[in-house]
């Protein structure tokens, strides 16, 4: 399990790659926290007499944790800038689909054997990743950001804005009312819907690999320096990890017409400029509207 | 332990109340997470091959998770307004004499005999709480919060704003960058540090009770209709729980002239209304500033 150090460790890798990419642009940024409500839900589960957190809670107090060391990190690095964490609630719908087939890998890594225990055990859905396996949870799709005019008024401010992760799972009940789900949505699919719904100029959704690869693990793999949405979505990736990033950034390019990269969080500002990474751009007839958008640091 | 069942109805029925508050006022929601936080570290410390979470992270993940739930339940309440909740990081002194003298309680209630192992084996600080004892942890003065920009945009923005807790506890290193500290902060005095840079109208402390009481546990115990800040401050109260409330109204009505409740969650509308609860006062020759300042909601 992870522990505070190294995800603080990460964290500031993380901070000190966005940093300079703030120096060009604004950014809103927005982190995964599979992880973290994977273990916190383990955390919780220590206790047998307290019936175990639902995820929204979980994903909630991975926003948290998170959230708080993204600010503090990049505070360090942006002295002169207002940083601010939102907690960030996502509405889904209560009849998707993915409530009856589990995907999203969360928590750590099992083998086999453990797999199998918690399988019985806990009732868990478990599901290959590499070597070993995960637990898997729902993952809808993200519909709306509830706090989406809030996060605006921040970005308009100057402020250094975090969101949570693929936010925290809400959706509608019969009245109109809402209430947390059992789901750990998608981070990638968030961040592609809050650069639309914030109007960004470009999505630069960052991993620890250097590209999107056209046969990945295969000896003949070759990175895929531009593609179109159409093109991309008719290759194949993998489910877990690139797929959603893959499909992230086809429908953000697909929608605005803007650019959508994929690639190194250490390479950051190349691929946020284009000259690194996976760049996704639909083709249309004139010139991209982000061009337009795109603004200089104040 | 607090199931989340548990944590949510309290939060339901803390909702409740403060919505009607904000058919009249403008409010902005802080909440304590003391016992988030202490049972997120019993959770922590259930996998013993990983190092206990800092209290920073413990708190930042309890500001997740109360702030969540509350923002949801005032969602569902206020659906016209924006509700949106910051993770609220608070700085104090790394000198700060606290550090030396645990103070706060957090977690959950033992027994004598579970105090003196958790003494010897955790190496804890444990004090009186009632018929028990809890774990104190330090509770250092809150000096100034790291958002107080974003959280004044966001309120003169209209939102219904939620901030954490005590927040969570960072310091400054001696080359000027800041870091997350093993403390709790009282969220009576975060709250008043908050009303104060806020400019609040008045500063509105919550709790169980319906009143500051005289001689409490008494027979003879009389409840505080009204007090002056010189005059409490000559009184006692008990350090872990209304003692940090009279301190916090003495620190806002004193510093500001305005006017500081404290009086019981289900009335909040008649104690914001100077018409039950204790109201502090400071004695002052012009009417109070807070007056001319109090506006309608929009």
């Amino acid at each position: 399990m992870a522990s505070a150090a190294n995800q603080r460790s990460n964290v500031e890798r993380a901070a000190s790659a966005l940093a300079e990419l703030t120096h060009d642009h604004e950014v809103v940024v927005t982190h995964g926290n599979g992880p973290q409500a994977g273990l916190l839900a383990l955390q919780a589960e220590a206790f047998p007499d307290v019936p175990p957190y639902p995820l929204d809670v979980l994903g909630a107090e991975g926003e948290g944790m998170v959230g708080h060391m993204l600010e503090l990190a990049l505070r360090n690095r942006l002295p002169e800038r207002d940083v601010v964490s939102v907690l960030t609630e996502v509405i889904v719908a209560g009849d998707d689909p993915a409530f009856h087939k589990p995907s999203k890998p969360i928590g750590p890594v099992y083998t086999a054997e453990e797999a199998q225990r918690l399988r019985l055990d806990r009732g868990w859905t478990l599901g290959h990743d590499g070597e070993g396996y995960r637990r898997l949870v729902p993952s809808p799709e993200p519909n709306a950001i509830a706090e989406i005019r809030s996060l605006r008024v921040l970005v308009d401010s100057g402020a250094q804005v975090i969101c949570g992760g693929g936010g925290i799972p809400i959706a509608l009940n019969g009245d109109g009312t809402l209430h947390g789900v059992e789901a750990v949505i998608d981070e990638d699919l968030t961040a592609a819907l809050l650069a639309r719904r914030l109007d960004a100029d470009a999505l630069v959704l960052l991993t620890d690999v250097d590209a999107v690869y056209r046969d990945w693990g295969d000896p003949n793999q070759r990175p895929i320096g531009s593609a179109n949405p159409a093109a991309l979505r008719g290759m194949h990736f993998a489910s877990g990890s690139m797929g959603p990033k893959v499909e992230a950034a086809c429908r953000f390019a697909a929608t605005t017409g803007r650019r959508a990269a994929i690639g190194s969080l250490t390479n950051v500002v190349r691929v946020a400029r284009g000259e690194a990474g996976t760049q996704v751009v639909a083709p249309v007839a004139e010139p991209a509207i982000g061009a337009a958008r795109r603004h200089p640091r104040r």
